[in-house]
């Protein structure tokens, strides 16, 4: 059976934890309730701490807002690690003076790009006939456009013109609410990229390059190895998965994704393996 | 090399051929120029055709109308195989008395449906509190609901409550003019069933069921046996191996989805390889 | 929760049952203890049944020998369908006079093929510097060959030419204890197919030709429509999806595949919903 | 059209190169002819090289070994950087003191990882009755074990008991000479990874921790950025997806596995674009 361990007596054992931030310390209906708690304690103990999230709908200043808004002040915006931090850096690597980034999401995903220099057109203003300035296309939230029109227009666009194409967000779905989800943005690239036989490059968990880009965060904090970072999350084949590979410890919760009673079952038939299992992060002051 | 051979002295050694409808007899633009007169030579010599579609918008009336409607008034309702009747079937024979079939599609295709006393109701007017009439599920065409919401309302739909689900159309996209294509309602399937981890019954080409339709429908007209009927189709991967598969002699013709330039390296690297090759199938009279 | 019914009130209904046969009728222990009398019960209500099985090991004669020496004389050839049955028509259908197929599998299994007047060279013996005569290729049984030599000799036969490439039975492992497993002729041919990118000929359940070989020869016997016929199976996604598909009645057996533990889980799980679920086949006299 | 440029012309604008060894610098006969020049060129110009393999069967050492058996004595051991060695980090990290981990391959690939004070055990020396000790598994070479038996016991093995499981090599199958492949264990481990239905920790291009490793490799001798790198490779999938996503240049060299007259059809179906594309990375002195 599987022995769930207390999450103090587990990460009072490490220097630095990184958090994934859905089914960890939020859900649906706001923050995990006392969740606030266990920021208190690292922050009485000195263990450091990083959220990491597969989320390109908003920048990590708008990410660290909302948890600021419910009253975790301490989640500030050097604190956050995400998905759409790693598209932003590919296409200032890649992008030529000039041209501009097609998307599929919210102006407000790609208001996050533009902060950096970037130029990005909608798929809804993009013009089929008229390409030579779209040079790399980004899938960045399931909104902002009319799945019926723009998803066949990212199709079409993407059979005339080859392009590096980045999906800034893994996820396959995620929930709405107690019972119901919704198609994310990595389903939507998901069914663009098996139509047209074309392999686009993905940003998130379980991704090693997400976890890299937390741990160079930590390191500019303090020298630490690998080995002495927890990383705390629900769902086995994003966050514990990809800490394992990692090089680091894993601490699955309970409280998201894999409920308590299906946890021994997804241990064993997944083969993923965490270093431990708590019921939440939640520290009980 | 690839060696093309004249439709007519292809088709002159069988008493029956299985046409597929797009790429072979019509495209985008309408009729494929001069069919016509393909089938007054099949006529002529008394050889029995029959039409093999991945269509479930439309009944098996309504698809013989449009070949009337553009002159080809020898393709009968009764010439027409679709996987809208394998559809069909399956709801006649599982649907239990006073239950309905929920559907993904607009009200001509479920009207299809309705016309053999089956009960439909459109995924738009599925209320989710009240499930206990909707029995099965049917993916049926692309168009008449929206995607942002329906989609999504599907997916929590099936995770409400388990059911058979039928996918009445294979076909992942299909053309709708000289460059564009379109995600077709067997391509939204595939997203959903993937992310309901769930597994779904899928009628069309390739698989047997459709084949084994049509070659149930010539033996009313004629006896005959499987190695004694050419199929004839434009796609590898749905005519040509299913005919194979199911014991057909197969003709690949070049006037749709594979094109000329393409055919050979396509049979090398899949490995399925068409009986006959034919630049299309007219015979000019 | 799962509803489990007797064996005895399910069959009764109908006048035809398709049985698989592993899991349902033996195991690797011999036949399921008290099976004997089941088919007593069934000939006394003059119900006929018939064996579905994804077997191109062995011929249907040898096949229905270990069940006559094992007690069950009632099992005779006739009564029994198997994957091999349609390979073999294939190449009788496609094969040239004068040409061979290539095999991997035990003599045994290509001598069923000779039996037909099929030329066969097995893997070991093919030269590779001189295909000429090897004009297609079957993966008939997982022993019989050296996988380290002859899986790599195969994919170098199928990229050397091209063939139309058969798998003759399509499961992926099978039992050979209480607690291990094997990996299967249709796993390695996954394996092959993969690597090759290739588009393989697979037959057995769940796809429906092997269905509409077992539903011709009961026509033979019996006038009767698909869904008068129930298909008894210990696999959701063989027996149980392959016979809704085709308009049978199913009912799943809880003595093989499916643990009585697993059933309602995986039926929800999976979304394919058999008609029936009972402990086992066996209907005590 | 696709424009390729001379290799010189391409690498003298980079402080950095990072190789791919197979199709690059070697083939199954030996090394890229002149391909010494290249790194002669190098050095005059002052610019740093990296060997980045996907090879779990041999250390460092012993792949440096046959570089400098060859005539090219500047591949010192530090300048290699193979899926081997990422694959011993975890196993130091994840491994307790005492445990063994079982392994698929030859005794020279298990020998890299005992050199770092690990314990291995064949899996054909594993009593599959005493597991105590075994706490992980590695899929390290296709060579040193007998494929029917000893692919089976680790099925059986990873399903007697759950462990990590590590692939060090993702590689399907590689070149053994002008025309024919072998399948490589990367394509065994998707066999047993499907068949067992559980998820394998893979080490190896297009990951990005092989990228990573490299790139800190490198920082410990220069102060670099990753666009000022560029990653030189012959495969789409691997190399070049792999050093786009990781921020770098990339140059397709067409003296392995991507043919001339296939490349461009390539980069157009895949979508995946390289920096440049050059002949080789031969640069004749």
């Amino acid at each position: 059976m599987l022995r769930v361990k207390s999450f103090r007596n587990v990460v009072r054992n490490y220097k630095v934890v990184f958090f994934d931030a859905f089914g960890v310390l939020k859900s649906h209906r706001g923050l995990i309730p006392n969740i606030k708690s266990t920021f208190e304690y690292l922050e009485r103990k000195g263990i450091l701490y990083y959220v990491l999230t597969n989320d390109s709908s908003r920048s990590p200043e708008e990410l660290s807002r909302w948890y600021v808004g419910h009253g975790l002040e301490c989640i500030t915006t050097d604190k956050i690690l995400s998905s759409g931090m790693l598209a932003m850096e590919f296409f200032q690597t890649k992008l030529h003076d000039g041209n501009a980034v097609g998307y599929l999401g919210t102006r407000a995903s790609a208001h996050y790009l533009e902060t950096a220099g970037l130029k990005t057109v909608s798929i809804c203003d993009i013009d089929l006939d008229n390409l030579d300035h779209i040079e790399s296309f980004a899938f960045l939230d399931d909104e902002g456009f009319d799945w019926n029109v723009d998803i066949n227009k990212t199709i079409n666009l993407l059979r005339k013109k080859n392009m590096n194409v980045v999906v800034a967000n893994t996820d396959k779905n995620y929930p709405i609410n107690k019972n119901d989800i919704s198609v994310a943005i990595g389903g939507l690239a998901d069914l663009v990229e098996k139509i047209l036989g074309k392999k686009f490059i993905r940003f998130g968990k379980p991704d090693a390059q997400m976890f890299a880009l937390a741990y160079e965060r930590a390191l500019q904090d303090i020298d630490i190895k690998r080995n002495e970072i927890l990383m705390v999350g629900d769902t086995l084949f994003t966050d514990i998965i990809g800490g394992n590979k990692f090089g680091m410890d894993t601490a699955l919760v309970l409280s998201g994704n894999t409920l308590p009673e299906m946890a021994a079952v997804r241990i064993k038939s997944s083969g993923i393996i965490p270093t431990y299992v708590c019921e939440s992060a939640v520290i009980e002051s």
